[in-house]
């Protein structure tokens, strides 16, 4: 049966590296898979060099008789022409058609997305969402963005931007975001929100905290969120303490998130999720506090980790190919 | 063409009155209708005695060929069952199966959700939603409610509580909301809200209005929502700056639910919605204000007043007749 299948190219052009993978359809392990990290300064251009010189090289390496390929991009993406609007990361992407170059690079239909999409529909189709009726995926690193799946489609609204939920106002008034406004989840809580608020704590106490001092080998400018998240773990008052504080305010935005479309599942995803206990607990007690009594907040962590974008692609290349 | 088509009967369990009405299948226009208030102290059992009395004689008097029943009630309900949780406003109405009761009742299929979804489903099929891929619609009168017709269909979410907008926190550890919270957009803008928050002012500082206190005949508790939306349109500087706070709540909740969502419309009904321009503009500017630049925020006025959801549970039973 699985011999006669045919093969999904997934690609993942995301803010460091550039990934490519080879998945026989509807399996649930890799055939080959490559990666590369972004040169610094690269341009669209080199990097969509390096990405086809590492897809071929797969597709032929493995004798791979390609169905279809599916993409996750980093950057804005214009679903229904599978134009690129532009990369957060890397310059020259504005309005490359990268759907139909790949399509015709490969002489197979394609499919792109934006990396929050993709990873939502990744976790649905094979990780922390599987069976679940409706979704929502979030994701907590430098940024925090969100992706929705609803009736096993990914649900992407009428400009293609739902799932926005880093720019739900937990706090008014309070710290600036990219977007310009001020108390937005993205503000509060990503990474290096937690490790701002670490920072302004020592440069006014610095004492507050010895153990994360050390971690950062004495410069409180270079405090990450996993360094904060570590010296929770050891117990740091501090730590915990803005940990406590990140996770409220996630709680409190998935709270309103849940109020408005009561999914059956939220998974966590992105480096600030894996800060441990407190900040699980926290955010599970302040979700659970803001719902209405009669909902539900099932929370799971993420199960796909980096590769929530490949599996993401794969799942649309193959809901492209039973259409 | 009309004549051999079938007809819908539309009830309507609303907290303070009763409607009945008939509809050729896929019409615009009502062949009949009926209403009734509800009496005060009456019991589930009473409604229900009334809606029946008031629906048969509607169906005999206009010789109905009747296809199915559509039904929105003022409270909770499970909708795969079509069993009524609780009634906001009349006792005795825990767990009736009323969609099976009427099904029985009529001889012919029926169908039966939750008043905001039936207007919301209304709104979409026959009023301001029209031809929208995905809408919210919410409803600002002594309670602020909400909900989803994406895709076509109305979104009821895991738990069926879908569209509860009126407990996105808009000011934390603002006002006191019946759910038990503080801030709630329903605790800041809804009509008593608004109305509460004109008795303050006015408790405090007599002299605050004398438009207000001339319509509420001296007696500043009984100043109403809709007092304060004549005395705006009236220049009225108290009432002017209490409806710009409650639309500007609104406006801030309505970008939260655009920012996750990004819905193609939103159609904006109940009495509250109705209070003029400058309740209307500061929402739009409160709106646009705080959603992300790529998205837009198409928000109407909601059509068909109070017989949204009379229309909806037309729409809803013709959904049921096609599947």
């Amino acid at each position: 049966m699985v011999t006669d299948r045919k093969d999904i190219l997934a690609l993942d052009y995301g803010g460091t590296k550039l990934s490519a993978a080879l998945c026989g359809y509807g399996r649930k392990e890799w055939k080959a898979r490559e990666r590369c990290f972004s040169q610094k300064g690269a341009s669209a251009h080199n990097n969509q060099e390096v990405m086809l010189q590492m897809a071929h090289r797969l597709v032929e390496s493995s004798g791979a008789d390609l169905a279809a390929v599916g993409i996750s991009f980093g950057g804005p993406v214009h679903f229904p022409t599978g134009m690129i609007r532009l990369s957060h990361h890397v310059p020259g992407w504005e309005d490359i058609p990268l759907r139909d170059e790949l399509a015709e690079e490969f002489g197979v239909p394609a499919v792109v997305d934006n990396d929050a999409n993709v990873a939502a529909f990744g976790e649905w189709s094979r990780g922390a969402g599987q069976y679940s009726s409706s979704m929502l995926y979030m994701t907590i690193s430098t940024g925090i963005g969100g992706g929705w799946v609803l009736g096993g489609q990914i649900f992407r609204g009428a400009d293609g931007m739902a799932g926005e939920i880093g720019h739900t106002i937990v706090n008014p008034g309070g710290a600036v975001c990219s977007c310009g406004k001020k108390g937005c989840l993205e503000a509060e809580s990503c990474g290096p929100a937690i490790a701002r608020k670490a920072l302004a704590r020592l440069t006014r106490e610095p004492d507050a905290s010895p153990i994360l001092l050390e971690k950062a080998e004495g410069d409180p400018a270079g405090i990450t969120a996993a360094m904060i998240a570590e010296a929770a773990e050891e117990n740091d008052e501090l730590s915990i303490l803005l940990l406590r504080e990140a996770a409220s305010y996630v709680g409190s935005g998935l709270a309103m998130a849940i109020n408005l479309i009561n999914p059956e599942r939220i998974v966590l995803g992105g480096g600030v999720s894996k800060s441990g206990g407190v900040f699980w607990k926290t955010l599970q007690q302040t979700t659970e506090y803001f719902i209405l009594p009669q909902m539900q907040a099932d929370i799971r962590p993420a199960a796909l980790g980096d590769d929530a974008p490949l599996w993401g692609a794969v799942a649309m290349a193959e809901k492209l190919l039973s259409q």
